[in-house]
């Protein structure tokens, strides 16, 4: 089966697990409106990526693996969108999770795929406790306090930012998460493969800020400018549009020579190139001069 | 050590765990602000006397069961005192989460709690694989969707309010969890467990009903007449107060009756019998006539 079909199937089933029997349906559909259509998922192909490399073992575990990091991407989008954040009316092309439900069922629907998240790991213990518990461990680490995503929205909220740990917490941790649950759900040692999910990462953030900086909302499908309007530190304040470009082939590089040794490794660097190439904005012309 | 040294200590390195490091430092008060200083701790009380009445024979495992409910119970309270639920400036007699650290960090501090508490029972892993795996499955059924606490709280989006649903999820499901966890935690089988704690559970939900309905905002520590406010379904204006508190007492008998053979039976019946004294509110004397 496709990556992508593989990823769809499984959060798909995740959802309807969490809509059965006597559920609010009005929740119950947030839920699915929360998580599709979905972006990129390009956290959780990168996962199963990885899990396929290291030779995909236990092919319900590298599922859950992956399904979970998307799961709790979404949830972080739905409460990053909320009026106490970035108060974004629009996200993948259509009214974010609280303009078209309302506040109170936004808040429950990042709470409620956050532990949804936990639950796939959960049941995938049936197939491997030890790496179930490993990828629970991996995915709180990275999603809570104090190196999580959680921590890296909170340090929005400080007067004085550790740009460091901001990054690495608020976009690295997930990207980091990915590669090392991808390797522990195929039984591979996670610490190995963190550097590649940590350039990725960063790969990832110079992208955005590149696209939140070049694009309009009509291509983004959200907001555009929004590092400028809520000041965040971003890398085209910081290096220029041609300093942000270079710095990002510089980082796929570094993504691409970290890849360990496994079964499918060649494959593996196939698709950081195409992921690269995919991420890279296209460049109004007065950049590239 | 006494019961709740027990809980206090061990509620208390989960949060100094989520504090380490390059914690943000605002998030990170935040997470002790909103577990400390706690309520009764009535959650994690029940989980731990389970375990106790069960041997608590690996008491790692039995002190997670006990954290992670109480961080989750906290995290719940924290989300729901927010402007878009029940909007309450009060909560344990001080200033609640977004009252004191505003409404994106009290939003960060709930979610951090809830992917704590699940980390705390990961960890307990080592100990104990097969009863960690068991305890984060039940927690995030009593959680999340379909039938945990943000399920109960998504019924108030609900036109039509499926009243069981409703109660079993919002309230009952985290006492659910508490003896079904606290066995769980000492290796019994969890779902003898599960009428104790729905009994419990019941009669909590009486008592607080009673109490908001009784009571004065400086004697509750947090706003009253909330149920009439909000026009919530409640056991006093269902019953009256004379009924809501038979109810009560018949509830806590049944609660007794319940409890399943174990080494502690003796002693678990006379902390119920306790709780229950303490749950009973004074009845102002012009419902006693």
């Amino acid at each position: 089966m496709p990556l992508n079909s593989r990823i769809e199937r499984s959060i798909a089933r995740a959802i309807a697990a969490g809509q059965r029997g006597q559920a609010p349906p009005k929740l119950a559909a947030a839920l699915d409106y929360a998580v599709n259509p979905g972006g990129a998922r390009i956290r959780s192909a990168i996962s199963l990526s990885v899990s396929l490399a290291c030779g995909d073992d236990q092919p319900v575990v590298s599922n859950a693996a992956a399904t979970a990091i998307e799961l709790v991407h979404c949830a972080s989008l739905v409460h990053d969108d909320m009026p106490c954040f970035d108060n974004a009316d629009i996200r993948r092309g259509k009214p974010s999770v609280h303009k078209a439900f309302g506040e109170s069922l936004a808040l429950l629907t990042g709470d409620s795929l956050i532990i949804m998240a936990f639950e796939v790991l959960a049941s995938a213990a049936a197939a491997g406790p030890a790496r179930a518990v490993g990828l629970i461990r991996i995915l709180g680490e990275s999603t809570g306090m104090p190196g999580g995503i959680c921590a890296g929205q909170g340090w929005e909220s400080e007067g004085k930012i550790d740009l460091g740990a901001y990054h690495r917490a608020k976009t690295g941790a997930l990207f980091t998460a990915a590669t090392r649950m991808g390797a522990t759900a195929a039984g591979y040692e996670a610490d190995a493969w963190a550097e590649l999910g940590a350039r990725i990462g960063e790969a990832f953030q110079v992208a955005d800020d590149l696209r939140d900086a070049l694009y309009d909302e009509e291509t983004l499908g959200k907001p555009a400018h929004q590092d400028e309007v809520h000041n965040r530190p971003n890398a085209v304040s910081q290096l220029g549009v041609r300093g942000a470009i270079r710095r990002l082939e510089d980082m796929l590089s570094g993504a691409i020579a970290s890849i360990p040794s496994c079964p499918g490794e060649a494959a593996l660097c196939e698709m950081v190139r195409k992921e690269a190439e995919r991420l890279t904005p296209v460049i109004p012309a007065q950049y590239l001069v």
